[in-house]
């Protein structure tokens, strides 16, 4: 029974509903379904698919969420990253606008889904934390750029194209002069209502008596009113007939269920894209999830969080949808409006599949600019450059990585910018701790610390090198290691004595013992015995399964003043008393 | 000047040359030069090129070393793992015994050379530390049975062919049926008089009355003896007509100077062996120099021998040569031998001349089963199957790596083999420090340490949560600390208070930075407010230059009690007390 509420989840919440509870869930069901169904269409666009894929996305994905989730408030579907993840995956497959597209968009869902739930079954979820902080962000902020701009092709009726955002930039610039006159006013009008709904719609409507939170609520329904005025406008003025793209015919009805394509050549293909998008999406959802569940210390269960978020993408694909995660607004929203249990994601379900089977006549004539419009207005606060600066202050190589995925991201596209951010936070860590601070020190006169010669009056014996590592043994820093102490002992014929001081190494991995073994081997060659002090427990019981122990020359001494005093005891206690005198 | 000195270490010791050393180091250079002639040969064969390209690799490139060198010992030219990697990188290249092969082989050693002299003056040589100790003992290991199976083939006289192991050693069953008799018979007497020399000779001679190191010196001499003997046997029987493969004609005369070919594709095709016969052959080369100068308490530059070996085998491309690196049983022999200077290399390299200037015609009875039986003897030694079990008892994750070497350097190949040991060995480490040992702790009673609850009976304050992490904080393991936080907070509604402390702590990249920011939050959000303890200089350096610690809800204390006494003073003074009194 434990194992069954481990994997569904609404097995624990689901006993406990009560009345009240269904309320406020239902209540929230409704503000978020009013969120969803423009953005399900704007970034079905994004994607390059037809609008009722997105509305596909927005049910079946948001039930299994509330079967298999463990967050309570996180709302999935469609998010912006994922829709141009999905463009930049499928565009090369097959052209915009054939049922292959669409076809290898629904078996990208699929294969992204199923290597999450294999991903959760083997608790694999570390992999999802390669993808480091600046990675992220800077993956993050050039996507905004590129989204909004491939956006503004939609948004002022011209035709770009290009994969990478350089490419897409210079469609744009050339075909300025495409501008077409009607649909850049209905897009740079949504955009700018947009804008003045997100800033200062709210403060209006407490001016004007509202409660806060109804305030809130209402300003969150701006992307609505902005399809519905643009519906109105162009199917009234028949601006579809004066060369304004419009939505067109979106079939009615619930989406079928069906088996999406599949052939070895295109899952291949579909790979690694599949891979990414499953991670960054994970990414996003989970601390999404983590943040909203702490405010109401609520757990969410990384495991299971990745077989939720398969089950949710694998559900996408069978009726006919595109790839979803957990996003950030959607889920605020969900939280705000007092979303108790996932089963509000559950009646955000209903309302998408009412739409679907209802409203679709409806949006014949919206025009594509406003989805646009909602779309640039959504991923421009995805755009962080605060981030860029603080990351430089703080860290050079992890800014280094950032600006690294930034730009490749925008020449190379957004796989290669993943995949190079990934492998620079990699390669800059294994540099860092290839080369760790390692300090000779002495004693602090009067007492038992032994501190940096460089940085404090110590006491020194000169036939004695203290040298403290402040980093873990392992194989990039091994032989690193090695030329300190050769070179330490090199410059002072007169050591006999050498103490590595391991306060500070959590592990010591097999590169690094052959290295101790060999530095232990060199010394007793050049007369020297090698010590070690203030070894840990871990990685004491690890050292006593080598041989090193047995073959070293000195011995392990609990603390580096017990080190020094058994090779000279005079000097330990003499500055000890010393300063003792002193005091 | 320095600058210079720096760059031609011949500038330092050259200067103080005397007459005592020139006699030690030609003595030397004598003495390895009977060593050197057969080693050669017969790498030369292991790579799949003509005789003459092994003794052209054993001149310039030990002259080149002499005016580069910073180690006074090294021996370079021909070794076993390099030419076998020369025979991989260039065999799906081009057919054997081609003026093509030959060209790839020779432009080979000159792009490896040249990425070496980058690495040098750039400072790179800390990539050469991604090879952890198990992936390059696997991979030693996994060579010396591969190149002592691709030798069965000259040994016993049949054809066999294949690139990995499995593929060869399927070659040789199949071809069992054709051992060439008298081929066979000259391999084997050879490979059991090798055995023989070398555990037997020097006892025999040291009974016979010889002196230790002469008989040791004389014992090297067994590969030579053999030659001689098989010289002479094949041609004063003439066996060479009776089917014994033999070297037959080498050029005499010193290699001419010469450009390598310069063809995109094909240089392109060889970038990665290249690299990576640069660095398995530079992670030799660098701890035979370092352990053999330990001895006599003298300093390698591990940058400038990146430079050295550079030079090395871009002498070698230039005169015709193959990829070289210093060879452990040769520097051993060198260092033995009484060298005192690299200028020991010089006289090799002169011995080498005088015999591709004059000896030459003597090879061509020389049959290759020798140099097969003299391959086999060497590189048995490689095997170190106590490696194997050393490195299981010490650490799994590290006797993965090195199983996953070698069976992908059997089954697919000695750069597959190499890659993914390294792949391996980086994703592991990310993996252990992605989950680190976090133990909650509590105070000891009387003391102001704090101990693993776990481990120690010790004292806690319910409202209090005190978590050390063993591990630096960055971004593989930033997301497993808040869900450990968020965990242990949300099994207890008591806690008001969560230390954080940070002994173990080395670092703190941007990542874990964002991840403590997140906690900061998520439980000011809780109501519960979030300490840090002893922090360490550089990792509170760096703090400071980021907003956390404005925006910390607690304090950063000097020590873990001091953080626990702020808190709850009584607690902390209560159980010290109490311990006191019982003294």
């Amino acid at each position: 029974m434990d194992y069954l509420r481990k994997y569904f989840p609404i097995l624990e919440w689901g006993t406990q509903y009560s009345g009240k509870t269904f309320i406020n869930d239902l209540i929230t069901g409704v503000i978020v379904t009013m969120m969803l169904i423009p953005q399900s269409l704007a970034y079905a666009q994004l994607a390059g698919l037809p609008a009722e894929v997105g509305l596909y996305a927005s049910i079946a994905p948001l039930i299994l969420y509330t079967i298999f989730g463990t967050s309570r408030t996180l709302a999935v579907g469609p998010v912006a990253v994922g829709s141009l993840m999905t463009a930049a995956a499928v565009a090369p497959l097959a052209a915009q606008g054939t049922p292959e597209y669409l076809g290898a968009a629904i078996a990208l869902a699929l294969i992204s889904g199923l290597m999450l739930i294999i991903m959760g079954l083997l608790r694999l979820g570390f992999f999802a934390n390669f993808l480091s902080h600046p990675v992220i962000a800077g993956f993050i902020t050039a996507s905004g750029v590129h989204i909004a701009a491939s956006q503004l092709g939609p948004l002022l009726g011209i035709q770009i194209h290009g994969e990478a955002l350089f490419d897409l930039v210079g469609s744009i610039i050339g075909s300025i002069g495409d501008i077409h006159l009607y649909t850049a006013l209905i897009g740079v009008i949504s955009l700018i209502f947009l804008f003045w709904v997100r800033s200062k719609l709210k403060p209006l409507l407490i001016k004007l008596g509202l409660g806060e939170r109804a305030a809130s609520m209402l300003a969150k329904a701006g992307p609505v009113a902005s399809l519905v005025a643009a519906i109105l406008v162009v199917g009234i003025f028949r601006l579809d007939d004066n060369g304004v793209t419009v939505v067109g015919f979106v079939p009615e009805g619930l989406p079928e269920i069906a088996m999406p394509p599949i052939d070895l050549g295109l899952w291949s293909g579909l790979a690694v894209p599949a891979l990414l998008i499953a991670i960054v999406g994970y990414v996003e959802s989970i601390s999404v999830a983590m943040t909203l569940a702490a405010k109401r210390r609520q757990r969410v269960d990384p495991d299971q969080e990745l077989i939720a978020l398969g089950a949710s993408n694998v559900g996408s694909a069978l009726s006919g949808g595109f790839p979803v995660t957990g996003g950030l607004s959607r889920s605020v929203v969900n939280f705000d409006a007092g979303a108790e249990t996932p089963a509000a994601g559950g009646y955000t379900a209903i309302g998408i599949a009412i739409a679907t089977l209802f409203l679709t006549p409806l949006l014949f004539f919206l025009p594509k600019a406003v989805l646009g419009a909602i779309i640039i207005a959504a991923v421009l606060s995805l755009v962080d450059v605060g981030a860029l600066k603080r990351t430089y202050v703080y860290s050079k190589t992890d800014f280094a990585a950032m600006v690294a995925t930034i730009l490749v991201t925008w020449i190379e596209g957004i796989e290669a910018g993943l995949i190079v951010g990934v492998a620079l936070s990699i390669c800059l860590h294994l540099y860092k701790t290839s080369r760790p601070h390692v300090a000779v020190v002495g004693q602090i006169p009067g007492t038992d610390h032994f501190r940096n010669v460089k940085r404090h009056a110590v006491v020194t014996d000169p036939s004695i090198l203290s040298l403290r590592v402040d980093e873990s043994l392992y194989f990039p820093n091994a032989r690193f290691i090695e030329d300190q102490i050769n070179g330490g002992v090199a410059a002072n014929p007169e050591i006999r004595d050498v103490i590595l001081e391991c306060a500070a190494i959590n592990d010591i991995d097999s590169s690094a013992l052959e290295s101790l073994e060999t530095i232990n081997q060199r010394l007793k060659d050049g007369g020297i015995t090698f010590h070690l002090s203030e070894v840990k427990g871990p990685v004491m019981d690890r050292l006593k399964r080598s041989h090193f122990l047995k073959e070293l020359t000195g011995e392990v001494h609990l603390t580096q003043f017990d080190a020094v005093f058994s090779i000279n005891p005079d000097l330990a206690h003499q500055t000890r008393n010393s300063e003792r005198k002193e005091e």
